[in-house]
């Protein structure tokens, strides 16, 4: 096995050094030696070169360069009609080739080519984060990103994807990462980080790519619960009591680092195959769900006309919502199951992500998450999606073709009584 | 280091496991689940389930299979036409996503959606090497082969291959596989494998990918010197007394491992990244050489009209090659410096391979190859290609614009006099 | 995890180097020298010289070397009683201190003080068996053995011990040892040592020491099987089907690898550990066995005087012994439950090492290992030790205590009938 | 390399687990039966329960078990004598095994049969801390530490020990105790960590025992520099310039970290060993100091009866301490070089270790150390030590020999001038 896992050594300590003499050339005529190469020899030099120019280069350069990539590197569409044609009438494999040759714009070259030096990959993942965000200033770099997105689902493609458990072994330098991307309950400074490592009723988990390896692509943070817990705060309590006897891993943060990757999705991979590594080691676990934010919840009953939301609205602190935790829990409820996007899927961006897994909505819960950005978001309201091993594949495949929000007895109820005695809608 | 390293071993751990109860379905409607599925919740099933149905065909349904995948996913000319069209008149990206798509043949998608199963890539290579197979006797199945060329070029870019050293340290599963694999002079068993790694005169180097850790694409063999040697029997002699005073390395063997990933080149790179690693661990090394074999040689005397050539051609053993080992050289150098293939490149394939990778023509032997093979193949003839690591690239360049072939003085002056004076010197 | 791993490499890499200019000053000189350096500033380079002489030592300087260690690092046994005097009137831990020092032969610091070096362990324990081979015709030398068994003991202590899993994927310098160590069911040479490793139904563990991370000390070989076997020879043929439904664990064969460190045991651990291994991997294995030869079997047989006896031992070839087989596992069951030595423990050694690991006698069977090796040492018979691991510390507990040989009832029933009846059944 | 590395991760993998029902029987009892006990079936048990029962114990039962310790199971002067009596008149090997087990108190013999249990080294390394705390009110119990002592020297030999170079990206649950146990110049937090750790000019490497995975026994930090540093305010700054061309590598900073194995020197091997580490992989460094404190300096003034010192106490900051530089460096050399303890060796702690070692005393600094605590204990003075590789064995043998301090001429210049103009002594 260590053999095997070692390969990765070679990778690692080949990352950029101080090009001793980076070439003084415009980056633009390197790209074009670099594409006009042929055989290796001076390509990962010129890639090198090329990447350290691009590293090193101030932004209204970086616009130029993309100016240049997205002009100069482009595809000809009278090429590839006249490759589509010709290909029509033969069907031989020779045009075939020419026709994938002529449609691919010259950038996608480029970046392989580039993609050959050291530490490249991560520096190519960073330039198209650059490039989202000059893209509402310049739409038209939007073709740029045609390419990054189809190389990238090529390269990340879920095969080369690794799963790793993250604790208080982990190297310094990736868990330095894991505090800096948390995305959905920040972790403050090291002690807070090794409370949510450490404890034996936490887990934690990483997808990474060999050619990134110091850079966790996903991580989602686990809770090991006796039953289906409804408060995120007495889950992350600092002075809570170890409980005994799991029956529950809890899916609580789950944070996508590489904004550079976006549009590549990672997490329902990460979901399944964490369920699959926890029933392995703990199969006293049964019960597989999240706890999840609702964070369309606010905005949408500013949108409502009915007082009950105003009332909710209105609500200074959590102890001002106390009483209308009941409210609440229907108003989240029918939010949940309700509204929909014109394309008829969920309005909840978690919703969509979760539900589109395969989980089902199964408890909603009021004063779950009392912090100043729960109150905010969702007036304190949070959900459990659960994950049913054994029933994740039909409910995608009835999400997925009927828009089925397939949800517990229990929420369904939340909404049934206003139905029947006719007092909503 | 290490956790970096461990990357890797979840892939490995995921090995092809027996499918439990794999689908009974035509696997052409498997493929089209797969194709048509949204979301991954169940593609990693469909995906294994294709793999393992392939992996388990009789020939004459594997030729069934490749036909649905050359006629039934193939694209649509006429809808690239129009999509080329479009982003012709536009340039919008999403009229180039559109474009992108429409001339990618859903092949594609497919492979990237099956390489979600453990262990795919490794079936998608050896799929391939059953397609290169049929090619012959179905040429049109070449389309699918136009596919597997674009994906494998990416997925193996250089930048995700990892290079290792082999040594008797080595996991017993891959030596095995470099016993396997060896294609210029057989390893006989493991104790002749013994005597190709454990000296401390002898290195061998691989590249891996992290999706095949068991699995050395291409691999190298370096034997260190004193001295350029002039005949692989001695530097291969089991008696051979260890020398001292080592200043040369010599790679006297290179093995492509994988004909499933034929014409995706791997060995410029393995070269110029293993003379970098022996210049730091070694650096009394100052001289990096092959000893090369010469398998047009014999062909091309064949083809000569001058008696030299068919008195070489008429000795039936090295000892009757002794006197004209003069000739032998002569007609060596000459054969490597003007045999030509019509686009100018060296008739030699291996010429073609070191010369294109920066080398020049060092020195030129005979009797250097006494085997069966050597003598059938080059008339025991063998040559040094020298790599001067600052000259690679201004050689390349040369040889590559200007078809120039690189060659010592000495090897110049084998072919010179006999010019001027018609006979030698 | 793999920082921790990681540990070794350091030990690792710095093995035995050639000494560049190894001094020329006599041994005994250096090892006065390292003795009586203060300070390990030259300790370790002493100590490398000692041992690069060592290791170089024709047999008679090696004599020579022994008799100085014997003669002029002994303790002294006056110095000794004065010591043990005066603690025993002061009981002062200063004293206890002092008495500890004289007690020790000078010989044990110096085997510490070489220990510094690297590679030194190895090397140590190779001198033991340099030693122990001269004990027969030099007795006196015996004192050095017991200042090696005293420093071994402490130093190969089972918490220092590392199991480690052997399998095809094993480095193999490490392979090649396990061919050359077995010493019980031969393995003729690589492809038979592929056999005994790579199918699914093997298993191989063994013990290492950190800083002799090359050399196995004790290794254990395991069969899979659905029941338990009763023919070492069909467990190990090479064309066998490969079973499902695993239920038993058999040890086959149990090998001390390092003669240099005869009388440090590590069976008992081995194999206790081993059942936990494979308990926690395979769960559905719940029986563990081993299929044992019987090496004093024919011995004893000699001794006896009934006719049965003389016939099993005048049987030239296993199908003689066929119709005898009812004959020979009686006597089989006999020898193993009665033949004692004089200490009352079992003549049998196999069965004193299997017992006194907590054991049971299981079964006996006949025909079960038909080599030439098997006839000659047991006319064929072979037994199963049972291991049940709630019992263990009982049975060890009776057979250390009372001598107790613990049986099934079959195999006390073998032997019983006779006793009452004067006959077979 | 990877196997042989990973041999350790079984040992770590098996660290305690909560006992599921550990004995409760007397721990006292306990003892008795595991050295009672033949066979090791029972003795993992037992050692676990005797390790949990130790772990669990209030203050006052220690006491108790160490008495129980130090009279129940100390050795029998008698038996010794007799023992050695017989000895000296034999000389066989079997009485100098008698010997040898008589002189040795039945407590070595239970620490290492504890010492099978899974993580019983580090918890016998912390039953010696808890010992060392009790023996100034029970110095009775001494007689156990002698036992500790003399097993700890074997099993902490060097030849165990292992090297490991410290950086951000090694384990946080190592690097959390490199912060706990620094000893000389605190580090607060994890950012001031990073600041040690991750800058291109620093190192950091640690001696760790393969019993002990997780627990570095001593570990040095290390500022690469160009030229010798007289600040050590300067050297730690957080906003230094990164310098280049290194030719220096400082050692500022050496901490043991396991008051368990106090008297167990490691310090010589690791800076010998540091030296060599960073030679290989920086060949142009070629100059190793250290930047040392003085702990015994401002004692010592008080001691002076000249008026200098008296000044030089007085001085309230480091500020004052400015135009007194001349005098402080002055006295500062004085001290070091001619302050000694009764036995003759240097008064100052630091000094008779690196002198030690080795080192001679290169460069006196005022107001190198302008903290709080380098004010108090040496009124900011520091001090560089040289090691010259080249001259180590030689100067250490002076040192010990001859109690030589040896200085370089700047150094020795200091107090020169003062015999010379007769202002002095």
């Amino acid at each position: 096995m260590a053999f095997f896992s070692d390969l990765m050594s070679t990778l690692f300590e080949r990352r950029p050094s101080a090009p001793a003499g980076a070439s003084q050339r415009p980056v633009t005529e390197l790209c074009e030696a670099l594409l006009s190469s042929q055989g290796e020899v001076s390509g990962v030099r010129l890639a090198r070169d090329i990447l350290s120019h691009y590293r090193a280069m101030p932004a209204e350069n970086r616009r130029a360069f993309f100016d240049y990539l997205a002009q100069s590197l482009d595809l000809d569409p009278n090429a590839v009609i006249e490759a589509a044609k010709r290909y029509g009438e033969t069907h031989a494999p020779g045009d075939l080739a020419r026709l994938s040759r002529e449609a691919e714009p010259r950038r996608q070259e480029l970046f392989r080519r580039l993609n050959q030096a050291p530490g490249a990959t991560e520096t190519l993942v960073r330039m198209r984060l650059d490039l989202l965000r000059l893209l509402p200033e310049a739409p038209g770099l939007g073709v740029i990103d045609t390419d990054f997105q189809h190389l990238f689902a090529s390269w990340f493609n879920r095969g080369f994807l690794v799963l790793r458990h993250i604790d208080w072994r982990t190297p310094a330098n990736i868990l330095e990462k894991i505090i800096e991307y948390e995305a959905v309950h920040a972790i403050n400074d090291w002690h807070d980080l090794q409370r949510r490592l450490r404890p034996e009723d936490r887990r934690c988990f990483a997808f990474f790519h060999p050619a990134m390896p110091e850079e966790p692509l996903i991580f989602v943070e686990v809770a090991l619960c006796k039953g289906i817990p409804g408060s995120v705060q007495s889950l992350l309590a600092e002075e809570r009591e170890l409980e005994t006897g799991f029956d529950t891993a809890v899916f609580y943060s789950i944070s996508n680092c590489q904004e550079g990757l976006r549009g590549i999705s990672f997490g329902n991979s990460l979901i399944k195959q964490v369920v699959e590594e926890v029933k392995r080691d703990l199969p006293q676990i049964t019960c597989f769900v999240t706890l999840s934010p609702i964070p369309g919840l606010a905005r949408w009953l500013k949108d409502q006309s009915n007082p009950e939301a105003a009332t909710l609205l209105a609500a200074n602190d959590p102890a001002a919502l106390h009483p209308l935790a009941e409210d609440l829990r229907r108003l989240t409820a029918e939010y949940l199951l309700n509204a929909k996007r014109p394309d008829g899927l969920p309005a909840d961006p978690v919703a969509r992500f979760h539900l589109g897994n395969g989980a089902i909505l199964h408890q909603v819960h009021a004063l779950a998450d009392v912090s100043a950005n729960g109150l905010r978001q969702s007036r304190t309201a949070m959900v459990n999606y659960l994950y049913d091993p054994e029933k994740v594949e039909q409910n995608n495949e009835s999400f997925v073709t009927r828009r089925k929000v397939a949800a517990s007895k229990q929420v369904q109820a939340l909404i049934v009584p206003r139905n029947t005695t006719g007092r909503k809608k």
